[in-house]
């Protein structure tokens, strides 16, 4: 395992953090073989919690330390109470599943949001186009409690470079002028649902190598939120 | 109208801000008569935006200036071009529409997202419970991206003061538990929809006033996103 140091996360550094006494536990719980240290405040130890990511850092032989000085450092919240540091990674999609597909998405808190909704409609995979806010940003994890470490994701940074390797996925477009309504949409599997930029929406050209749908609104609002539109997606498409 | 000093914004002052090009065009266009002030950028000068601005200043009788450092001031951002200064306000809820509730929201992007999307679905009318969010934080306004102009909201006390006023509005709460799942529950107009607090949902008390309806999902997340959940409540109920 190569060598950590305690400061605050940067995009460059090859592990982030889970802040957090639920976002820790669901690391261990789920990705132990990534976790590689917990961190804790002398207060976690009010917290049931910190009873249980101690039995799973001792199960999984991870090291445990009390250091509110370094937590401090990490997180600049002062309800932190644990941090699971844990390696960056990434997973292979599966063929067979339904897809999340992101292009160049932005804003942290949405990604955080359209993860904890895959998670919540029983979507496990996620296909991000570069550029990408990045999905390791301690600020993301958090906002997923924990989510993303129950879903695959990988960065594609062209959209043939995803679609030429799931050739067999039908592609569903969500654009504000898609030809069929979200409702009346017929989603074959395997599907892919894919959502633009939040400013730039989807570039037209790739409109042709699949369906188009919309989430009918009124013309008072530009757009739906980004994490508004794809967590109405897919629950329409499961449900 | 009274005195309006140029600094960050505090829940405690009587006015708020509208961050950017298009939260001032809407709040020029949709509440002229609460605009106190605009601010300009130099560089806003490159926006065809600020020209409706001026337009709309000039037709509203509403003072515009250039002031850089103020802008700064009030805004960290820096692609903040221009700040409508605005004299705070609430406004009654319409007896004959369908109405959303919020238990004591707590989260600023939550709650300008809901009220994006009620906009995007044709809610005119919010209810919010106290303790709340401040919803003329200019964070919940430029998050809103000028929607909060378009609705009206006003705050209660408690949900009884809500309920005795509207007490002909059906209501229906979003639970985890709810009895009908929101694909099958029939709204009967006027409706209220009703959702809890981030962490702690509604309080079971309530309940036996009205309908309770779900938006089924996986056993893998603890809850949906606040936003999330209103906005599909919205989407289910309206198409």
């Amino acid at each position: 395992m190569r060598d950590v140091k305690i400061k605050k996360y940067l995009k460059k550094m090859h592990y982030s953090y889970a802040l957090g006494l639920i976002p820790t536990i669901e690391l261990l719980r789920i990705k132990p073989t990534k976790a590689i240290k917990v961190l804790f405040k002398e207060q976690s130890d009010n917290y049931l919690e910190t009873e249980k990511i101690k039995h799973l850092c001792r199960k999984n032989r991870i090291k445990f330390e009390y250091n509110d000085r370094w937590v401090n450092k990490i997180s600049h919240k002062k309800n932190t109470y644990a941090v699971g540091i844990f390696e960056k990674y990434q997973a292979e999609l599966e063929r067979n599943n339904n897809h999340i597909v992101l292009i160049n998405p932005s804003d942290m808190g949405n990604l955080g949001t359209v993860i904890r909704s895959m998670v919540a409609f029983n979507f496990k995979d996620l296909a991000l186009l570069t550029p990408a806010t990045d999905i390791f940003d301690p600020k993301v994890v958090s906002t997923t409690t924990g989510a993303l470490f129950k879903i695959n994701f990988k960065h594609y940074e062209t959209f043939a470079e995803y679609s030429e390797e799931f050739e067999f996925h039908n592609l569903y477009f969500f654009t504000m002028d898609g030809e069929k309504k979200v409702k009346s949409a017929k989603f074959s599997k395997p599907y892919s649902l894919i959502f633009g930029n939040e400013s730039k929406g989807i570039d037209k050209d790739l409109l042709i190598l699949g369906n188009t749908v919309r989430i009918p609104h009124s013309e008072n609002i530009e757009s739906l939120n980004l994490a508004v539109s794809a967590s109405i997606g897919m629950f329409e498409a499961s449900h």
